[in-house]
Protein backbone atom coordinates (compact mmCIF):
# COMPACT_ATOMS: atom_id res chain seq x y z
CA UNK A 1 0.00 0.00 0.00
CA UNK A 2 1.40 3.76 -0.34
CA UNK A 3 1.19 6.39 1.70
CA UNK A 4 -1.43 8.56 -0.11
CA UNK A 5 -4.21 5.98 0.08
CA UNK A 6 -5.23 3.07 0.85
CA UNK A 7 -6.60 1.48 -2.31
CA UNK A 8 -5.17 -1.41 -3.84
CA UNK A 9 -6.10 -4.17 -6.58
CA UNK A 10 -5.79 -7.79 -5.84
CA UNK A 11 -6.67 -10.24 -9.28
CA UNK A 12 -7.69 -13.26 -7.82
CA UNK A 13 -7.56 -16.92 -9.43
CA UNK A 14 -10.45 -19.00 -8.67
CA UNK A 15 -9.33 -22.07 -10.05
CA UNK A 16 -10.83 -24.77 -12.46
CA UNK A 17 -14.59 -24.82 -11.15
CA UNK A 18 -14.48 -26.11 -8.16
CA UNK A 19 -14.66 -24.65 -4.71
CA UNK A 20 -12.48 -26.91 -3.18
CA UNK A 21 -9.42 -26.01 -5.41
CA UNK A 22 -9.64 -22.06 -4.58
CA UNK A 23 -6.33 -21.15 -2.22
CA UNK A 24 -7.23 -19.37 0.72
CA UNK A 25 -5.30 -16.61 0.22
CA UNK A 26 -8.23 -15.60 -2.01
CA UNK A 27 -10.85 -15.38 0.70
CA UNK A 28 -8.59 -13.69 2.49
CA UNK A 29 -8.37 -10.83 -0.12
CA UNK A 30 -12.31 -11.09 -1.10
CA UNK A 31 -12.97 -10.63 3.06
CA UNK A 32 -11.56 -7.05 2.71
CA UNK A 33 -12.75 -6.21 -0.32
CA UNK A 34 -14.91 -3.56 -1.02
CA UNK A 35 -15.59 -4.27 -4.74
CA UNK A 36 -15.38 -7.20 -6.97
CA UNK A 37 -14.98 -7.02 -10.84
CA UNK A 38 -15.13 -9.57 -13.29
CA UNK A 39 -16.37 -11.77 -15.72
CA UNK A 40 -20.44 -12.62 -15.01
CA UNK A 41 -20.20 -16.48 -13.95
CA UNK A 42 -17.28 -15.86 -12.39
CA UNK A 43 -18.76 -12.95 -10.26
CA UNK A 44 -21.50 -15.51 -9.15
CA UNK A 45 -18.95 -17.52 -7.45
CA UNK A 46 -19.03 -14.90 -4.85
CA UNK A 47 -21.00 -14.90 -1.79
CA UNK A 48 -22.47 -11.82 -1.26
CA UNK A 49 -21.97 -9.20 1.65
CA UNK A 50 -22.91 -5.61 3.58
CA UNK A 51 -20.03 -3.54 2.19
CA UNK A 52 -19.09 -5.87 -0.71
CA UNK A 53 -20.19 -4.39 -4.25
CA UNK A 54 -20.19 -7.02 -7.08
CA UNK A 55 -19.69 -5.82 -10.58
CA UNK A 56 -19.96 -8.67 -13.31
CA UNK A 57 -19.24 -7.47 -16.60
CA UNK A 58 -19.47 -9.61 -20.60
CA UNK A 59 -16.51 -11.33 -21.12
CA UNK A 60 -14.39 -9.46 -24.58
CA UNK A 61 -14.27 -6.33 -21.86
CA UNK A 62 -11.16 -7.54 -20.01
CA UNK A 63 -9.01 -4.29 -20.46
CA UNK A 64 -12.05 -1.73 -19.96
CA UNK A 65 -12.71 -3.78 -16.67
CA UNK A 66 -9.10 -3.69 -15.76
CA UNK A 67 -9.33 -0.02 -16.20
CA UNK A 68 -12.37 0.17 -14.13
CA UNK A 69 -10.70 -1.77 -10.95
CA UNK A 70 -7.69 0.75 -11.03
CA UNK A 71 -10.09 3.64 -11.49
CA UNK A 72 -11.54 2.44 -8.11
CA UNK A 73 -8.00 1.54 -6.50
CA UNK A 74 -6.86 4.60 -6.89
CA UNK A 75 -10.52 6.35 -5.39
CA UNK A 76 -9.21 4.05 -2.31
CA UNK A 77 -11.18 1.58 -2.95
CA UNK A 78 -9.86 -2.26 -2.27
CA UNK A 79 -10.67 -4.17 -5.25
CA UNK A 80 -10.89 -7.68 -6.12
CA UNK A 81 -10.62 -8.88 -9.75
CA UNK A 82 -11.77 -12.51 -10.10
CA UNK A 83 -10.35 -14.86 -13.13
CA UNK A 84 -10.91 -18.44 -13.70
CA UNK A 85 -8.42 -20.80 -12.93
CA UNK A 86 -4.63 -18.54 -12.78
CA UNK A 87 -5.18 -15.16 -13.45
CA UNK A 88 -1.48 -15.20 -14.94
CA UNK A 89 -2.38 -17.71 -17.53
CA UNK A 90 -4.68 -16.32 -20.83
CA UNK A 91 -6.72 -14.71 -18.17
CA UNK A 92 -7.31 -10.90 -16.12
CA UNK A 93 -3.30 -10.54 -14.79
CA UNK A 94 -1.94 -9.55 -17.86
CA UNK A 95 -4.75 -6.96 -19.25
CA UNK A 96 -4.97 -5.34 -15.69
CA UNK A 97 -0.81 -4.32 -16.25
CA UNK A 98 -1.87 -3.64 -20.22
CA UNK A 99 -4.76 -0.93 -18.58
CA UNK A 100 -1.72 0.05 -15.90
CA UNK A 101 0.44 0.85 -18.60
CA UNK A 102 -2.18 2.96 -20.72
CA UNK A 103 -3.75 4.70 -17.84
CA UNK A 104 -2.67 7.62 -15.64
CA UNK A 105 0.95 7.62 -14.36
CA UNK A 106 -0.46 7.92 -10.81
CA UNK A 107 -1.82 4.31 -11.02
CA UNK A 108 1.57 2.82 -11.21
CA UNK A 109 1.70 3.78 -7.30
CA UNK A 110 -1.10 1.13 -6.66
CA UNK A 111 -0.53 -1.76 -4.61
CA UNK A 112 -1.55 -4.19 -7.08
CA UNK A 113 -1.06 -7.93 -6.13
CA UNK A 114 -1.89 -11.61 -8.35
CA UNK A 115 -2.62 -14.24 -6.13
CA UNK A 116 -2.14 -17.85 -8.04
CA UNK A 117 -4.69 -20.58 -8.84
CA UNK A 118 -4.84 -24.08 -9.84
CA UNK A 119 -5.03 -23.24 -14.04
CA UNK A 120 -6.97 -25.52 -16.25
CA UNK A 121 -4.59 -27.75 -17.95
CA UNK A 122 -3.04 -28.62 -13.99
CA UNK A 123 -6.73 -29.79 -12.69
CA UNK A 124 -7.09 -31.76 -16.32
CA UNK A 125 -3.34 -32.85 -16.40
CA UNK A 126 -3.97 -34.37 -12.37
CA UNK A 127 -7.54 -35.75 -13.31
CA UNK A 128 -6.05 -38.30 -15.95
CA UNK A 129 -3.12 -38.92 -14.07
CA UNK A 130 0.48 -36.42 -15.08
CA UNK A 131 0.37 -36.08 -18.78
CA UNK A 132 2.69 -32.99 -17.28
CA UNK A 133 5.27 -34.72 -15.56
CA UNK A 134 7.99 -34.06 -17.82
CA UNK A 135 8.90 -30.51 -20.12
CA UNK A 136 5.69 -29.23 -21.72
CA UNK A 137 4.22 -26.14 -23.07
CA UNK A 138 0.87 -24.05 -22.89
CA UNK A 139 -0.12 -22.45 -25.88
CA UNK A 140 -3.66 -20.27 -26.63
CA UNK A 141 -4.87 -21.48 -29.34
CA UNK A 142 -7.26 -18.57 -29.56
CA UNK A 143 -6.04 -16.60 -32.93
CA UNK A 144 -8.06 -13.20 -31.74
CA UNK A 145 -4.52 -11.44 -30.66
CA UNK A 146 -2.40 -13.16 -32.70
CA UNK A 147 -1.81 -14.44 -36.21
CA UNK A 148 -2.98 -17.82 -36.93
CA UNK A 149 0.85 -18.45 -38.90
CA UNK A 150 2.57 -17.97 -35.73
CA UNK A 151 0.31 -20.63 -33.85
CA UNK A 152 1.38 -23.55 -36.45
CA UNK A 153 4.85 -22.22 -36.46
CA UNK A 154 5.06 -23.07 -32.56
CA UNK A 155 3.02 -26.03 -32.82
CA UNK A 156 5.63 -27.59 -35.34
CA UNK A 157 8.81 -26.14 -33.18
CA UNK A 158 7.59 -27.24 -29.55
CA UNK A 159 6.38 -30.70 -31.34
CA UNK A 160 10.01 -30.86 -32.91
CA UNK A 161 11.14 -30.40 -29.56
CA UNK A 162 9.24 -33.03 -27.73
CA UNK A 163 7.50 -31.15 -25.36
CA UNK A 164 4.01 -32.16 -24.13
CA UNK A 165 1.40 -28.93 -25.09
CA UNK A 166 -1.37 -27.90 -23.12
CA UNK A 167 -4.37 -25.71 -25.39
CA UNK A 168 -6.72 -23.31 -24.16
CA UNK A 169 -9.34 -22.50 -26.40
CA UNK A 170 -8.74 -25.19 -28.72
CA UNK A 171 -11.97 -24.49 -30.82
CA UNK A 172 -14.55 -21.67 -30.84
CA UNK A 173 -18.01 -21.50 -33.52
CA UNK A 174 -16.25 -18.32 -35.19
CA UNK A 175 -12.98 -20.63 -36.64
CA UNK A 176 -13.87 -24.39 -36.87
CA UNK A 177 -11.77 -25.30 -39.86
CA UNK A 178 -8.23 -24.10 -37.16
CA UNK A 179 -8.56 -26.96 -34.89
CA UNK A 180 -8.91 -29.17 -37.25
CA UNK A 181 -5.55 -28.05 -39.12
CA UNK A 182 -4.01 -27.83 -35.49
CA UNK A 183 -4.75 -31.52 -35.41
CA UNK A 184 -3.00 -32.00 -38.69
CA UNK A 185 0.54 -30.20 -37.81
CA UNK A 186 0.33 -32.32 -34.40
CA UNK A 187 0.16 -34.97 -36.34
CA UNK A 188 2.97 -34.67 -38.64
CA UNK A 189 5.26 -32.89 -35.43
CA UNK A 190 4.25 -35.07 -32.98
CA UNK A 191 3.66 -38.27 -34.70
CA UNK A 192 0.02 -40.69 -34.83
CA UNK A 193 0.17 -42.51 -31.88
CA UNK A 194 1.08 -39.81 -29.77
CA UNK A 195 -1.83 -39.47 -26.76
CA UNK A 196 -4.11 -36.35 -26.74
CA UNK A 197 -6.63 -35.55 -23.74
CA UNK A 198 -9.82 -33.39 -24.17
CA UNK A 199 -10.80 -32.42 -20.63
CA UNK A 200 -14.02 -30.32 -20.47
CA UNK A 201 -15.53 -28.85 -18.15
CA UNK A 202 -12.41 -30.23 -15.34
CA UNK A 203 -13.52 -30.54 -11.79
CA UNK A 204 -17.24 -29.26 -12.59
CA UNK A 205 -20.38 -31.38 -12.80
CA UNK A 206 -20.55 -33.24 -15.89
CA UNK A 207 -16.19 -33.35 -16.56
CA UNK A 208 -15.85 -35.31 -19.31
CA UNK A 209 -12.21 -36.81 -20.14
CA UNK A 210 -11.49 -38.60 -23.15
CA UNK A 211 -8.05 -39.32 -24.38
CA UNK A 212 -7.19 -40.97 -27.86
CA UNK A 213 -3.78 -41.57 -30.00
CA UNK A 214 -4.02 -38.51 -32.33
CA UNK A 215 -4.61 -40.29 -35.23
CA UNK A 216 -8.25 -40.90 -33.74
CA UNK A 217 -8.73 -37.12 -32.58
CA UNK A 218 -11.66 -35.10 -34.28
CA UNK A 219 -12.15 -31.61 -34.09
CA UNK A 220 -15.43 -32.00 -32.46
CA UNK A 221 -13.98 -33.72 -30.10
CA UNK A 222 -13.00 -30.13 -28.53
CA UNK A 223 -15.24 -26.83 -27.91
CA UNK A 224 -14.38 -23.62 -25.86
CA UNK A 225 -15.28 -25.38 -22.45
CA UNK A 226 -12.29 -27.94 -23.42
CA UNK A 227 -8.51 -27.73 -22.74
CA UNK A 228 -6.62 -30.45 -24.47
CA UNK A 229 -3.27 -31.60 -23.49
CA UNK A 230 -0.88 -34.11 -26.24
CA UNK A 231 0.96 -35.85 -24.45
CA UNK A 232 4.63 -36.51 -25.61
CA UNK A 233 6.22 -39.26 -27.56
CA UNK A 234 6.93 -41.19 -24.01
CA UNK A 235 3.42 -41.00 -22.89
CA UNK A 236 1.93 -44.21 -21.80
CA UNK A 237 -1.70 -45.84 -20.09
CA UNK A 238 -1.51 -47.67 -16.99
CA UNK A 239 -4.65 -49.12 -15.84
CA UNK A 240 -6.97 -45.84 -16.00
CA UNK A 241 -4.21 -43.36 -15.69
CA UNK A 242 -2.23 -41.27 -18.52
CA UNK A 243 1.05 -40.02 -17.40
CA UNK A 244 4.43 -39.51 -18.92
CA UNK A 245 7.79 -40.71 -17.54
CA UNK A 246 10.33 -38.16 -15.99
CA UNK A 247 12.96 -39.54 -18.06
CA UNK A 248 14.23 -39.36 -21.75
CA UNK A 249 14.33 -42.32 -23.43
CA UNK A 250 17.69 -44.48 -22.40
CA UNK A 251 17.84 -42.23 -19.37
CA UNK A 252 15.30 -44.58 -17.19
CA UNK A 253 16.40 -44.00 -13.08
CA UNK A 254 19.39 -45.59 -12.03
CA UNK A 255 18.44 -47.17 -8.66
CA UNK A 256 22.46 -47.99 -8.13
CA UNK A 257 23.88 -44.71 -8.83
CA UNK A 258 20.93 -43.23 -6.71
CA UNK A 259 19.75 -41.01 -9.63
CA UNK A 260 16.61 -41.36 -9.88
CA UNK A 261 15.37 -38.35 -9.61
CA UNK A 262 14.59 -35.51 -11.35
CA UNK A 263 12.06 -33.35 -9.13
CA UNK A 264 12.76 -29.91 -7.60
CA UNK A 265 14.21 -31.67 -4.59
CA UNK A 266 17.61 -32.68 -6.35
CA UNK B 1 -12.06 -46.98 -4.13
CA UNK B 2 -11.89 -51.00 -5.19
CA UNK B 3 -14.81 -53.06 -3.87
CA UNK B 4 -11.95 -55.64 -2.33
CA UNK B 5 -10.03 -53.18 -0.10
CA UNK B 6 -10.32 -49.60 1.07
CA UNK B 7 -7.15 -48.37 0.45
CA UNK B 8 -6.18 -45.58 -1.43
CA UNK B 9 -3.28 -43.28 -2.77
CA UNK B 10 -3.69 -39.57 -2.88
CA UNK B 11 -0.71 -37.73 -4.68
CA UNK B 12 -1.12 -34.04 -3.03
CA UNK B 13 0.86 -30.64 -3.99
CA UNK B 14 1.36 -28.43 -0.94
CA UNK B 15 2.35 -25.73 -3.39
CA UNK B 16 5.25 -23.59 -3.43
CA UNK B 17 5.77 -22.96 0.43
CA UNK B 18 2.87 -20.47 2.07
CA UNK B 19 -0.12 -22.41 3.62
CA UNK B 20 -1.87 -19.84 2.22
CA UNK B 21 -1.64 -21.35 -0.48
CA UNK B 22 -2.21 -25.16 -0.23
CA UNK B 23 -6.19 -26.25 -1.56
CA UNK B 24 -8.82 -27.54 0.92
CA UNK B 25 -8.88 -30.31 -1.10
CA UNK B 26 -5.71 -31.33 -0.02
CA UNK B 27 -6.91 -30.25 3.47
CA UNK B 28 -9.39 -33.05 3.39
CA UNK B 29 -7.71 -35.82 1.73
CA UNK B 30 -5.19 -35.34 4.82
CA UNK B 31 -7.89 -35.44 7.39
CA UNK B 32 -9.08 -38.98 6.25
CA UNK B 33 -5.57 -40.56 6.02
CA UNK B 34 -3.73 -43.09 7.72
CA UNK B 35 -0.17 -42.64 6.25
CA UNK B 36 1.49 -39.17 4.99
CA UNK B 37 4.44 -39.77 2.92
CA UNK B 38 7.20 -37.47 0.77
CA UNK B 39 10.56 -35.81 1.44
CA UNK B 40 11.56 -34.69 4.73
CA UNK B 41 10.76 -31.00 4.67
CA UNK B 42 7.25 -31.61 2.83
CA UNK B 43 6.09 -34.16 5.38
CA UNK B 44 7.06 -31.80 8.41
CA UNK B 45 4.65 -29.51 6.96
CA UNK B 46 1.64 -31.89 8.07
CA UNK B 47 0.45 -31.24 11.34
CA UNK B 48 0.46 -34.63 13.32
CA UNK B 49 -2.83 -35.95 14.82
CA UNK B 50 -3.35 -39.71 16.49
CA UNK B 51 -3.88 -42.30 14.07
CA UNK B 52 -1.66 -40.75 10.73
CA UNK B 53 1.75 -42.22 10.70
CA UNK B 54 4.13 -39.82 8.98
CA UNK B 55 6.84 -41.25 6.53
CA UNK B 56 9.83 -38.85 6.05
CA UNK B 57 12.66 -39.90 3.86
CA UNK B 58 15.61 -38.32 1.85
CA UNK B 59 14.95 -36.85 -1.95
CA UNK B 60 16.66 -38.86 -4.88
CA UNK B 61 14.18 -42.17 -3.73
CA UNK B 62 11.04 -41.22 -5.62
CA UNK B 63 9.95 -44.40 -6.83
CA UNK B 64 10.84 -46.46 -3.65
CA UNK B 65 8.89 -44.23 -1.71
CA UNK B 66 6.12 -44.39 -4.38
CA UNK B 67 6.49 -48.01 -4.07
CA UNK B 68 6.29 -47.65 -0.59
CA UNK B 69 2.79 -45.43 -0.51
CA UNK B 70 1.28 -48.19 -3.36
CA UNK B 71 2.23 -51.45 -1.05
CA UNK B 72 0.56 -49.45 2.15
CA UNK B 73 -2.53 -48.94 -0.27
CA UNK B 74 -2.43 -52.03 -1.13
CA UNK B 75 -2.52 -53.40 2.29
CA UNK B 76 -5.85 -51.20 3.29
CA UNK B 77 -3.77 -47.97 4.36
CA UNK B 78 -5.09 -44.66 3.02
CA UNK B 79 -1.83 -42.87 1.69
CA UNK B 80 -0.95 -39.30 0.95
CA UNK B 81 1.84 -38.49 -0.81
CA UNK B 82 3.24 -35.25 -0.46
CA UNK B 83 4.69 -33.02 -2.96
CA UNK B 84 5.81 -29.74 -2.99
CA UNK B 85 4.18 -27.21 -6.19
CA UNK B 86 1.89 -29.47 -8.20
CA UNK B 87 2.72 -33.10 -8.00
CA UNK B 88 2.19 -33.02 -11.92
CA UNK B 89 5.09 -30.42 -12.60
CA UNK B 90 8.20 -32.26 -12.07
CA UNK B 91 7.38 -33.80 -8.64
CA UNK B 92 5.70 -36.97 -7.42
CA UNK B 93 3.06 -37.68 -9.28
CA UNK B 94 5.02 -39.49 -12.80
CA UNK B 95 6.89 -41.29 -9.78
CA UNK B 96 3.77 -42.75 -8.66
CA UNK B 97 2.92 -43.98 -11.97
CA UNK B 98 6.16 -45.22 -12.90
CA UNK B 99 6.05 -47.45 -10.06
CA UNK B 100 2.82 -48.53 -10.18
CA UNK B 101 3.44 -49.73 -14.03
CA UNK B 102 6.66 -51.48 -12.40
CA UNK B 103 4.75 -52.93 -9.71
CA UNK B 104 2.03 -56.21 -9.34
CA UNK B 105 -0.49 -56.16 -11.66
CA UNK B 106 -3.60 -55.95 -8.91
CA UNK B 107 -1.65 -52.30 -7.71
CA UNK B 108 -3.59 -50.93 -11.16
CA UNK B 109 -7.44 -51.41 -9.39
CA UNK B 110 -6.04 -49.20 -6.72
CA UNK B 111 -7.49 -45.52 -6.11
CA UNK B 112 -5.28 -43.09 -7.17
CA UNK B 113 -5.91 -38.96 -7.03
CA UNK B 114 -3.79 -36.11 -7.81
CA UNK B 115 -4.76 -33.28 -6.27
CA UNK B 116 -3.01 -30.24 -8.05
CA UNK B 117 -1.30 -27.33 -6.46
CA UNK B 118 0.54 -23.75 -7.34
CA UNK B 119 3.81 -24.55 -8.88
CA UNK B 120 6.64 -23.05 -8.58
CA UNK B 121 6.55 -20.90 -11.81
CA UNK B 122 3.38 -19.49 -11.41
CA UNK B 123 4.04 -18.22 -7.88
CA UNK B 124 6.75 -16.83 -9.16
CA UNK B 125 4.72 -15.22 -12.43
CA UNK B 126 2.35 -13.58 -9.52
CA UNK B 127 4.81 -12.58 -7.18
CA UNK B 128 6.46 -10.15 -9.81
CA UNK B 129 3.16 -9.75 -12.25
CA UNK B 130 2.50 -11.40 -15.45
CA UNK B 131 5.43 -12.55 -17.36
CA UNK B 132 3.87 -15.77 -18.27
CA UNK B 133 0.59 -14.01 -19.61
CA UNK B 134 1.07 -15.11 -23.20
CA UNK B 135 2.34 -18.62 -24.48
CA UNK B 136 4.99 -20.03 -22.24
CA UNK B 137 6.86 -23.51 -21.73
CA UNK B 138 7.88 -25.12 -18.33
CA UNK B 139 11.48 -26.96 -18.47
CA UNK B 140 13.65 -29.00 -16.09
CA UNK B 141 16.95 -28.32 -16.71
CA UNK B 142 17.95 -30.95 -14.32
CA UNK B 143 20.41 -33.65 -16.93
CA UNK B 144 19.85 -36.64 -14.40
CA UNK B 145 16.95 -38.14 -16.48
CA UNK B 146 17.78 -36.44 -19.83
CA UNK B 147 21.06 -35.62 -21.80
CA UNK B 148 22.16 -32.13 -21.73
CA UNK B 149 22.48 -31.85 -25.59
CA UNK B 150 18.29 -32.52 -25.48
CA UNK B 151 17.85 -29.48 -23.30
CA UNK B 152 20.09 -27.13 -25.41
CA UNK B 153 17.81 -28.06 -28.28
CA UNK B 154 14.57 -27.71 -26.73
CA UNK B 155 15.55 -23.90 -25.13
CA UNK B 156 16.75 -23.27 -28.98
CA UNK B 157 13.41 -24.08 -30.44
CA UNK B 158 11.43 -22.74 -28.04
CA UNK B 159 13.43 -19.58 -27.91
CA UNK B 160 12.47 -19.94 -31.58
CA UNK B 161 8.93 -20.00 -31.33
CA UNK B 162 8.77 -16.89 -29.24
CA UNK B 163 7.40 -18.38 -26.28
CA UNK B 164 8.79 -17.55 -22.65
CA UNK B 165 10.20 -20.37 -20.38
CA UNK B 166 9.65 -21.19 -16.71
CA UNK B 167 12.79 -23.64 -15.89
CA UNK B 168 12.72 -25.73 -12.98
CA UNK B 169 15.97 -26.72 -11.36
CA UNK B 170 18.42 -24.08 -13.04
CA UNK B 171 21.72 -24.91 -11.31
CA UNK B 172 23.31 -27.65 -9.41
CA UNK B 173 26.66 -28.08 -7.63
CA UNK B 174 27.55 -30.90 -9.35
CA UNK B 175 26.86 -29.09 -12.83
CA UNK B 176 27.62 -25.17 -12.07
CA UNK B 177 28.66 -24.77 -15.75
CA UNK B 178 25.62 -25.82 -17.49
CA UNK B 179 23.44 -23.22 -16.39
CA UNK B 180 26.14 -20.37 -17.65
CA UNK B 181 25.93 -22.64 -21.06
CA UNK B 182 21.71 -22.07 -20.70
CA UNK B 183 21.68 -18.46 -20.72
CA UNK B 184 24.48 -18.36 -23.91
CA UNK B 185 21.68 -20.85 -26.04
CA UNK B 186 18.98 -18.35 -24.52
CA UNK B 187 20.87 -15.07 -25.90
CA UNK B 188 21.00 -15.99 -28.76
CA UNK B 189 17.90 -17.62 -29.28
CA UNK B 190 15.76 -15.08 -27.23
CA UNK B 191 17.74 -11.53 -27.42
CA UNK B 192 19.91 -10.28 -25.40
CA UNK B 193 17.19 -7.52 -24.44
CA UNK B 194 14.61 -10.61 -23.11
CA UNK B 195 14.02 -10.17 -19.54
CA UNK B 196 14.90 -13.10 -17.01
CA UNK B 197 13.48 -13.17 -13.26
CA UNK B 198 15.43 -15.23 -10.68
CA UNK B 199 12.71 -15.95 -8.08
CA UNK B 200 14.01 -17.59 -4.65
CA UNK B 201 12.25 -19.16 -2.00
CA UNK B 202 8.97 -17.72 -3.34
CA UNK B 203 6.24 -16.87 -0.95
CA UNK B 204 8.75 -18.32 1.44
CA UNK B 205 10.18 -16.09 4.24
CA UNK B 206 13.33 -14.92 2.58
CA UNK B 207 11.49 -14.44 -1.02
CA UNK B 208 13.73 -13.29 -3.50
CA UNK B 209 13.03 -11.37 -6.53
CA UNK B 210 15.49 -10.08 -8.97
CA UNK B 211 14.76 -9.10 -12.86
CA UNK B 212 17.20 -8.21 -15.40
CA UNK B 213 18.21 -8.66 -18.90
CA UNK B 214 19.35 -11.40 -20.28
CA UNK B 215 22.39 -9.40 -21.40
CA UNK B 216 23.53 -8.84 -17.30
CA UNK B 217 22.45 -12.49 -16.22
CA UNK B 218 25.24 -15.05 -14.33
CA UNK B 219 25.21 -18.36 -13.67
CA UNK B 220 25.36 -17.10 -10.00
CA UNK B 221 21.90 -15.32 -9.71
CA UNK B 222 20.33 -19.02 -9.82
CA UNK B 223 20.77 -22.03 -7.27
CA UNK B 224 18.03 -24.92 -6.67
CA UNK B 225 15.63 -22.97 -4.84
CA UNK B 226 15.29 -20.59 -7.50
CA UNK B 227 13.02 -20.78 -10.33
CA UNK B 228 13.59 -19.07 -13.78
CA UNK B 229 11.69 -17.29 -15.62
CA UNK B 230 12.70 -16.21 -19.14
CA UNK B 231 9.97 -13.80 -20.69
CA UNK B 232 9.22 -13.31 -24.49
CA UNK B 233 10.70 -10.05 -26.60
CA UNK B 234 7.25 -8.43 -25.43
CA UNK B 235 7.74 -8.86 -21.93
CA UNK B 236 8.28 -5.40 -20.33
CA UNK B 237 8.24 -3.08 -17.29
CA UNK B 238 5.40 -1.19 -16.16
CA UNK B 239 5.97 0.93 -12.40
CA UNK B 240 7.51 -2.37 -10.24
CA UNK B 241 5.76 -4.88 -12.39
CA UNK B 242 7.07 -7.35 -15.06
CA UNK B 243 4.41 -8.49 -17.64
CA UNK B 244 3.76 -10.25 -20.88
CA UNK B 245 1.12 -8.67 -22.90
CA UNK B 246 -1.48 -10.48 -24.54
CA UNK B 247 -1.10 -10.17 -27.82
CA UNK B 248 1.49 -10.98 -30.36
CA UNK B 249 2.69 -7.62 -32.18
CA UNK B 250 0.69 -5.83 -34.38
CA UNK B 251 -2.34 -7.98 -32.83
CA UNK B 252 -3.12 -4.88 -30.42
CA UNK B 253 -6.42 -5.47 -28.77
CA UNK B 254 -9.47 -3.34 -30.84
CA UNK B 255 -11.81 -1.75 -28.92
CA UNK B 256 -13.74 -1.00 -32.07
CA UNK B 257 -14.40 -4.59 -32.97
CA UNK B 258 -14.54 -5.79 -29.38
CA UNK B 259 -11.89 -7.82 -30.76
CA UNK B 260 -9.63 -7.22 -27.09
CA UNK B 261 -10.53 -10.74 -25.64
CA UNK B 262 -7.49 -13.57 -26.15
CA UNK B 263 -9.05 -15.04 -22.33
CA UNK B 264 -10.75 -18.84 -21.83
CA UNK B 265 -13.75 -16.71 -21.61
CA UNK B 266 -14.47 -16.02 -25.48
Amino acid sequence: MTDIQKGWVVIAGLGPGSESMVIPEVHDALAEATDVVGYIPYVQRITPRDGLTLHASDNRVEVDRASHALEMAAAGRRVVVVSSGDPGVFAMASAVFEALEAGPEAWRALEIRVLPGITAMLAAAAAIGAPLGHDFAAINLSDNLKPWALIERRLQLVGEAGLAMAFYNPRSKSRPHQFARALEVLRAACGEETLITFARDVTKPGQELLTVPLREATPEMADMRTVVIVSNRETRRVGPYVYTPRFAPGHQPDHQTGHQSDSKDT
